[in-house]
């Protein structure tokens, strides 16, 4: 009986050239439809590393192992020298250049806050200058007319 | 002759149990005391398949293909599931963290440069009503000192 259970081997058993038994360890994973998946991991990781691998994983687990397992595999075939590691490698400088971006965007919020609020305290003191001005000119020209009203009346 | 040059076999050809030659592919990288390095990459890859994908690359670049295969295997003896997988995911998190991170504060920043070009514009509007509402008390107030000086003349 074939493990995929489709009653044709796996891919693996496929290109490996044996039985696929009900215990086969990649028939979940890799069915026969997709041959090619199962030959990049067996290119890059070997069917015998692999079925360790997983076995070695709880069976939960396992689909995701064999996901990760396929994109490293991918990687190393499109990247031979640094497979996903240059992924690794692509993401901490994008990191690097978003960590430095954000600390100048934190630096300006925060120095156009300095600015808004000693514009604000500049606005308040300006305001209290021009009160005492106005109070100053006010009494000056009641001032000016009482004494106009005093003249004024001397005369009628 | 070993291919390390230092007499004794490679890691690889030791942990192999045969012979290191001039032209064995693991010397120049995998030296006697570094047992654990290529025990390791044998474990996830396979010595086979590493021999193979360092000959599909040219010799400059065996290095760095050495040291992405060596952090590659050592992720996946640590993370069994999602080996190196693990780290592009953290990384690609952390990206989207910061991308989110830094497009507020670059929201914060234009609302704050609005905010405080708000003020500057309502800030020379005020002075321009405070020039105009000063033009006239001083008008007033000279107006009311030539009545007052033209009354002082007439009974002088």
């Amino acid at each position: 009986m074939a493990g995929s259970g489709s009653g044709t081997p796996c891919a693996s058993c496929k290109l490996l050239r044996r039985r696929c038994t009900s215990e086969c360890v990649f028939a979940p994973y890799f069915p026969a439809e997709e041959a090619q998946r199962f030959a990049m991991v067996h290119r890059v990781f070997g069917a015998s590393n692999v079925s360790k691998m997983l076995l070695d994983v709880p069976p939960p687990q396992r689909p995701d192992a064999v996901s990760s397992l396929v994109y490293e595999a991918n990687a190393r075939m499109r990247d031979p020298v640094y497979g996903c590691v240059a992924a690794i490698s692509f993401l901490q400088q994008q990191v690097s250049q978003l960590q430095m971006q954000l600390a100048l965007a934190n630096a300006e919020t925060a120095a156009l806050q300095l600015q808004l609020q000693q514009q604000h305290q500049d606005q308040d003191e300006h305001h209290q200058q021009q009160c005492i001005l106005e109070n100053a000119a006010a009494h000056h020209q009641l001032m000016l007319q009482e004494a106009f009203l005093k003249k004024e009346s001397m005369w009628t």
